[in-house]
């Protein structure tokens, strides 16, 4: 059997009984890195599970499949994805190939940034079509996401931006020498997916957003140390939201219940907070 | 601490050993048992925790949030939802009212059908707004979906349909009489679904949908017995789906690597196993 074993969001104990069941059960367990991470390293999985964790990065995943799968069709093998297994397509191209092996297939569910991103308080079936940012380079500025976040928000829809995840990825240099060398890991911030998505709209000017749109970043969401923040892009272009990972929402039209839970996450109350805790600890002199 | 706990889609064992270890540290734990259900029954789920599972209903959740809330500022109690927390909005009054009191509160996710519905093999970035649909009744037959559902088409966009679900709702006629009966538990299925989809079109008759619409049928997603079916809405009608909890997708502009993983679901797939299965019971005699 080929589980595959969503982990939710934030760290090893994000796993589902039925998940970690799969897992303590399986000959080998193998851990994809490359479309999303956990906020804990692979250690600690390897601690709570108590086996091994095999770390499969893209080229494993896609030249590699048939050892991953490799006497699955008798014993158990787990295939372990950040969040849930339908978050990202890779993974389909492995199940595809493990049925069409003749190996029986078990997805085990998970929360997502998906359907997570609701912690925000915006309503989940008022999101549109999701976007994707990826980083833009002097010669690759990708806009596609523009006319989506315009049809969504012409509808009065919300639009969930995931942001880009680098991990190991080759250097252009090192593929120009033919001989592969990995840049360190990137992950994009809020901040940045602000300053390039108005960047964009300067250049199209079609108003699908402006810097008074009403926006939320969302850092590590489902953790301890998750943070929530509402504002104007503009407002929201100067926040510190932490370590990754980041996602925004860019809000179409809000309802009053959303507005009223929004309003414990708005860069005003934040502000006040910090200025509550700086009076205090004036007073505290 | 008010814990709100994701219970996840099928059965006990889907909770994270987080949502898990905040049950058992709880001096009391509710169930909300009317936006959804598990697949398995209370005496499942206390058995499983080894403690009392209180079920809270509508009215309670409403009427008496205090008494759910009270003394959870110095110990635990935990709320299980299932799916995620935030897959419907009444849990976030009971969050709001929880902070107001200046109880802490703790979110932990799951899967919900807004991201497990990735399983039918339809990408979740590329589904627009989704939509209810409530039971028709003589008098109600509320259509304002059909604006969404043609919206999302025309951008080539995927819709989930979250189908009715009634829960201890009393009889109109208890109410009548100022004595409420509630009646038995009802859970729409995809056929009604689609049967409702077609008079809709039929009378609004501006083809946001027809009978030979692409749409998948999810049933008892994440369960051992979950059932997806795929096809046009007409072939999708005499499909026999087993019990509930039934969802519906209306496919958009669909990608050939959906309609790759599609295929396994396809009712002629289907049809076909079935055909295999009697020629072989045939050949048994």
């Amino acid at each position: 059997m080929l589980f595959i074993v969503g982990l939710g969001l934030a760290d090893e104990r994000d796993i589902t009984v039925k998940g970690l069941d799969a897992v303590k059960q399986s000959e080998r367990v193998y851990l994809e890195a490359y479309t999303s991470l956990l906020l804990v390293p692979k250690e600690k999985l390897e601690e709570f599970y108590g086996k091994e964790v095999i770390v499969a990065d893209r080229e494993m995943v896609e030249m590699e499949a048939d050892k991953i799968l490799e006497g699955a069709k008798e014993r158990d093998v787990s295939f372990l994805v950040v969040g849930d297994p339908f978050g990202a397509t890779t993974h389909t191209d492995l199940e595809l190939r493990a049925r069409s092996l003749g190996i029986p297939v078990r997805v085990i569910h998970n929360a997502s940034i998906m359907n997570a991103v609701g912690a925000c308080g915006l309503q989940l079936y008022r999101f549109g079509e999701s976007i994707s940012i990826v980083f833009f380079t002097d010669t690759w500025r990708p806009d596609s996401f523009y006319d989506r976040i315009l049809a969504n928000r012409r509808e009065g829809l919300h639009t969930l931006c995931l942001l880009d995840i680098k991990v190991k990825e080759p250097s252009l240099e090192s593929l120009a020498r033919g001989r592969k060398v990995y840049e360190p890991p990137r992950f994009m911030t809020i901040n940045t997916a602000i300053e390039q998505l108005l960047e964009v709209e300067a250049a199209r000017q079609q108003g699908a957003y402006s810097p008074d749109t009403l926006c939320v970043g969302v850092a590590r969401i489902g953790s301890d140390t998750q943070r929530i923040v509402a504002g104007s892009m503009q407002q929201l272009l100067d926040v510190d939201y932490g370590p990754p990972l980041h996602s925004l929402v860019i809000a179409g039209n809000t309802h009053p219940i959303e507005d009223e839970y929004l309003r414990q996450f708005s860069v005003a109350a934040a502000a006040g907070e910090a200025t509550a805790a700086a009076t205090a600890a004036a007073g505290q002199k």
